[in-house]
């Protein structure tokens, strides 16, 4: 499948009668649009001429601090060395990898990522030109021994390995979690092995069973670049993020940002600003976790009631994905559009491998369906997959159209 | 000179009681801010749930309509390819840059660039490790015979050279139009070397005395990007650009913005998208181009009763800026501090340059300051540069601290 025939897949999949389990959008209609409406308004009429106008590139003051405040909430705080003078404002989670890839990448150089992970991280360390290597996870997160063992057989193999990439909590795609243990261990290879951690943090503060583990970040003052984004937990429309770097970095990104975006919008973060500072900002966010809460289990429900067995699937305690495995023979991605053609829309798993590979997997997006269209999307899922095996064991596996690899899923659609 | 010095600088210059000609933002006070709030209000209650959504990479199809519509005035239209299928929008102008250096250039690789050029274009460049070649220009805009010499002289060094960049119209900082004529012999002489032009217009609709001279895509279906921003002519604070593509790198730009920012900003585009088609945006464009005509008028006539002679300048017939020839001796750039201890700043001509040079230069805007300031501004100037000339006739040059080379002053001060 080349890139434009997922991006028409793509298009399908957002017609009304498509669930699509396949996206990574928050359910925006949860937000409070009127009160959200009238304090944009006024952003306008009473600050238009700073809201409207060019910013720095680093961001204001003003959400900087804002920031801090937010991410004291999950332990890293002054104490752990957080300042606004060191957050740089992104447009959205993307451009905080993709600054941090500009950073250090250069061609041939190897990062260290979680397999799966983030289709967009691939997107970006593949502009770079650089090789991604997965390390194997399971369901509490990265598996050190297997960290230890990729860091040595990339080093035996004389590259140059720039950084660790990794989703710790609420992992996308797989929803697993990095336990408390494993968090120290893999820091404690990172920091012998001087390898830097690029910890992404889209869906920390989305956790439905109490809090998550403190991030990576929080436990080292050194060595940890933390990126994060109000795509989640407000509104991705306004493409606000940002990234906590080592202090003696910070100015390299800062120019680096300037080439790329020159500043971002001053209208977005007075808006994020505004909202973190007049309106019950924290109590939205109970609200966002009831909701994907009752998804999830939607999704779980469903999931065991309807799939033939065979099929496993990751239990999430937050974040907006859940990880499944094909029954042995079935391949996501060559049923991709047979599964359109049933009305349902996930995402095959090859998107979020570099080297192509995924095939028994899919990721299933339970944020913004609602528990009812969850459910019918599972049953006709199940129906596809019945027939696949079906077909599978009357005609052999040349029935089922094998993929051909690349990952090259359009990353809005996917986040 | 470092660039945090210069940021301090600015930061400096931002002060109320400094004139500051070094900008280049529009006059936004200049918009019914009121009614503009209002359409932002509604944008967040009435369409909140698909304006503060994710959107898709390459932009809404009913700005890329709008943006075809407003190209149209400029001669870039149907009849010359121009399709919403083949626009991409970006993060502004500079992202619109950034995009098409990604999709070219690689380290070593060679730029022709008007000398002086954009500032933020050539941090582009540097960051892709790309070389500026300078092309010099007069009253009239680029000089196609240099341009041609140019071409041959990289050509003999065995670089590589992938495009010429340039900006036709009220260029920035020069203020300088490319005249009719120039402008088909220089697509003449790009079509012949095979060499792809950049063409970048920000200013375009800024003219004061009548229309410019039609935009180089306007003239040639092939072999031009086209690139430009409602930066200037609505409000840089949404942070919205284009380029129009030729077709056959149209999805290469896509999968290249959705590496470095997933998508643009629904909310904004929506908020252009609603600007171009509820509000009388032509009107607004007069407006502005009425306002900048007297700021123009306000520093050409203050320029000629106050400069030291030996002072020269350009005049501009739109757009934002005059470049200023300071006199035998001075340098722009060692001047800085003492003109901001005078309580004016400007950007010295080394910020336009690839190779440090340009200390005779200063660049001057005149679309933030209103007249009055404008005219206190250029009395500062003057007082410091008469002090430069003294200082230097009695103690010798060397009481005037040389530049350092170097062109890291920060864009989002100078877009």
């Amino acid at each position: 499948m080349t890139a434009s025939e997922i991006r028409a897949l793509f298009a399908v999949a957002s017609r009304p009668e498509v669930v699509s389990l396949a996206g990574g959008a928050p359910y925006i209609a949860a937000l409070p649009l009127d009160a959200v409406g009238e304090m944009l308004g006024r952003l306008g009429s009473e600050h238009g001429s700073t809201t409207l106008q060019y910013g720095i590139g680093q961001g204001t003051i003003e959400l900087r601090e804002k920031i801090c405040e937010v991410m004291a909430l999950s332990g890293i705080d002054v104490g752990c060395g957080a300042s606004p003078d060191d957050v740089v404002v992104t447009v959205g989670g993307q451009q905080a990898i993709d600054l941090v890839a500009r950073l250090f990448l250069d061609p041939g150089d190897v990062v260290l990522a979680e397999g799966p992970t983030y289709v967009g991280a691939l997107g970006v360390f593949q502009a770079a030109q650089a090789s991604v290597v997965h390390v194997a996870m399971d369901a509490e997160g990265l598996i050190p021994a297997a960290l230890e063992s990729t860091i040595a057989s990339v080093r035996a193999s004389g590259r140059r390995m720039k950084f660790l990439y990794t989703i710790p909590t609420y992992q996308n795609p797989a929803g697993v979690t990095m336990s408390e243990e494993r968090r120290e261990q893999v820091l404690d290879i990172c920091e012998r092995e001087g390898l830097l951690v690029v910890e992404d943090d889209p869906y920390g503060q989305l956790g439905f069973d109490g809090d998550a583990p403190r991030p990576l970040r929080a436990r080292r003052r050194d060595g940890v670049f933390y990126l994060s984004t109000f795509s989640k937990t407000f509104a991705p429309g306004l493409r606000v993020g940002w990234i906590l770097a080592p202090h003696a970095v910070r100015d390299k990104l800062v120019i680096a940002t300037e080439a790329t975006i020159l500043c971002p919008s001053a209208f977005a973060q007075a808006a994020v600003t505004q909202y973190l500072t007049t309106m019950p900002w924290r109590e939205q966010l109970k609200v966002y976790r009831e909701v994907y809460r009752e998804r999830r289990d939607a999704l779980l429900d469903s999931l065991e009631d309807l799939m033939p067995a065979g099929t496993t699937w990751t239990r999430p305690s937050g974040g907006l994905f859940v990880w499944a495995t094909l029954p042995d023979g079935l391949d996501s991605k060559a049923m991709v559009p047979r599964a359109i053609a049933a009305r349902v829309a996930y995402v095959p798993g090859t998107g979020f491998y570099a080297d192509g590979t995924g095939q028994r997997y899919m990721r299933l997006n339970f944020s913004f369906p609602s528990p009812e269209r969850i459910r019918e999307g599972v049953r006709r899922l199940s129906g596809v997959m019945e027939l696949e095996m079906a077909m599978r064991s009357v005609f052999g596996a040349s029935a089922l159209r094998p993929g051909q690899g690349g990952a090259d899923v359009p990353g809005s659609q996917l986040a």
